[in-house]
């Protein structure tokens, strides 16, 4: 197997783009990132999207982006593992690079969720839980969600105001991010005060629907040695059942818990030698969850890590360092590919106020369902 | 790179199953491959598959799939490129275990089409056409496919009725594979007078909406020699725009041409090398204008293969030998699987009545949309 690095990052601002299309927007990302990387080809493309079948009435992405890229003739396909498609194309692009099969690879996580009906996303994201035993029942993808935080806060005797740093970390990183949804720090009286989505899920807890594309640009170490700007230590992928009451224990992410251990075995590293997390705050939740099974807390600790601060940039271990799911946005199917654009920018120096002062490893996870498929990756600088 | 074989099989009957659902239609597939290969776990499963969230509600397949057949934990993901997804995951599948970072990894494809209402089916199949320049415009996926034939026949000189010899080929082979959708012979007088859908494709120029499941068992050649079944000479996916108006030449699928003579260097094989070839008779015309483009016949008369018999087992170059998109049936995302699985069965000799006299070489072709992904395998007998 080859090692694979990181030639070139782009990216979209992610919003409520009314002006542009799927297309566009893919297009946007991966014109930057090709440029980024001073290359004018490629081999292949590989599309993470979860959404654009339900919400734009168009499959077939791979094909449809690489010609509108002006690309026309390349291999091309979309990936899919709901809100982990972006972190699933890279896994795909990598395998190609590191297999010999292809010299230099775009992956490109794209989605587009407004310019849609409203109530038709929420029951697009739905497609990520289990449609005969959870979803036919009347679930949201939001309310299982909330189902796991009131179990968390009975079991462990946690507020709902204790969540409130994870939040108001991902919001204040945000600030210095141009690409990012919301770039407004907000207050722990905000946060208690925030309107309820699906108790006790409030609007603050929550990532928001939006627009974005990102793209990163893969190729061999042993070709592009001048260009590399991160090396992609490793890369795993690890299931559970999408439906929740199927677990073993709905408060343990066995599935992060699986994926992490796989990625620190890679790479020969233990959880404390990541020097940042792009984790997967699609919910306050969903953090306190990542943090426990991935070896940062202790069962019903995670949440203190936010309590104490140690989630900041320049804590013990830095989350959300541009703004997470959380007020960067989560464009789903391109979340994963964000977050890896974004550990690239710390591994270079080049997240600014933000920047994680001598970082040299950084993972990044991207969460399928409530916890079903989890990709990890842990990328060095170079 | 390693050598990569397949060394288990498995399918579904394919037609309307009512009374299973997707997750059950690909553990039965996965479970015949599983022990076809006398393996009882695996690395990594891919997931083929194009309409479950459009006709089911339901994304997110491979941790779902991966769960429901037993393999909780496992790398697994969903692969989409319109009614080549099948292929697009045997490509990754392929991928995964050629660059080593897999050993056993199973490929499955699925589609559930019927169990839905009868004009969702066909607004789901047009998410593989461009939504932007063809779809808004009401043309459906057949009328899409009804224009080139139309073309085709005015450029050439053909008449409707010199398309006959594909359907009927399909048929005659499909009466022998206890797999196959429609298992009666279908006569000339038959295609001609059959109902018109979009003029001048009719009932029987058509693949029909189905449901079904096929699993392939992937492993390295140099660990697996005393289980391989076939050998995979070739792989490689090429891209055209989704868009008809867009491409140079209607009439030519540069695309197929592409994919082809891809997969024809790899193998250092040319077409006159192969000796039979599954190919992508979604519609009749499909296999006329894929036969020129793949390099058995000139521009303009791939129809006449079909005229002269040559499509036959036995024939020059017998094609859908188990009875094709036409009559096995094309359940869209899970095609391409069918295809490698009865590529198989030729090359070991379990063909049976419609067993091509010795076969050691077969080429499958999957296309999505029409031909804007083109996915070919080339396999070898061991």
């Amino acid at each position: 197997m080859r090692d694979v690095v990181i030639i070139g990052i782009g990216q979209t601002a992610v919003g409520e783009h009314w002006d542009k299309s799927l297309r566009h927007l893919a297009h946007e990302a991966i014109a930057a990132a090709m440029a980024d990387a001073g290359i004018e080809s490629a081999d292949a493309l590989y599309v993470g999207n979860m959404l654009s079948g339900e919400l734009a009435g168009q499959e077939h992405l791979g094909a449809l982006i690489a010609d509108f890229a002006g690309l026309r003739g390349i291999e091309a396909m979309k990936i899919e593992a709901a809100c982990a498609s972006g972190a699933a194309a890279l896994r795909v692009g990598m395998m190609a690079v590191a297999g010999g099969l292809h010299q230099v690879v775009l992956v490109c996580g794209v989605e587009k969720m407004t310019d849609t009906i409203g109530s038709m996303t929420t029951s697009a994201l739905a497609l990520a839980a289990d449609q005969e035993y959870e979803v036919s029942h009347g679930a949201s993808f939001v309310a299982l969600n909330a189902l796991l935080m009131r179990r968390y806060m009975h079991e462990f005797g946690v507020k709902h105001e204790d969540f409130a740093g994870f939040s108001i970390n991902a919001h204040r990183n945000a600030v210095n991010n141009p690409y990012a949804m919301f770039r407004q720090p907000i207050s722990q009286a905000a946060y208690v005060k925030a309107g309820m989505i699906a108790d006790p899920i409030n609007l603050l807890d929550s990532s928001p629907v939006c627009d974005g594309a990102a793209c990163v640009v893969l190729a061999p170490w042993e070709h592009f040695k001048n260009r590399a700007r991160a090396r992609i230590l490793a890369s795993s992928v690890a299931t559970d059942s999408l439906a929740i009451h199927d677990r073993r224990d709905p408060l343990t992410l066995d599935a992060v818990a699986l994926s992490s251990q796989r990625a620190y075995a890679q790479a020969g590293l233990r959880p404390q030698d990541i020097h940042f997390f792009e984790l997967h705050d699609a919910f306050s939740i969903m953090s306190a969850l990542t943090l426990e099974a991935a070896g940062f807390a202790a069962r019903g600790q995670g949440v203190r890590l936010a309590m104490d601060g140690e989630i900041a940039i320049g804590g013990r271990i830095p989350i959300s360092t541009m703004g997470g799911l959380k007020a960067r946005g989560h464009p789903v199917g391109a979340t994963g590919v964000y977050q890896v654009v974004e550990a690239v920018q710390q591994l270079t120096g080049q997240a600014g106020a933000n920047q994680v002062r001598g970082a040299t490893i950084g993972m990044t996870q991207n969460i399928g369902g409530s916890g079903a498929t989890v990709i990890t990756h842990i990328l060095a600088a170079v």
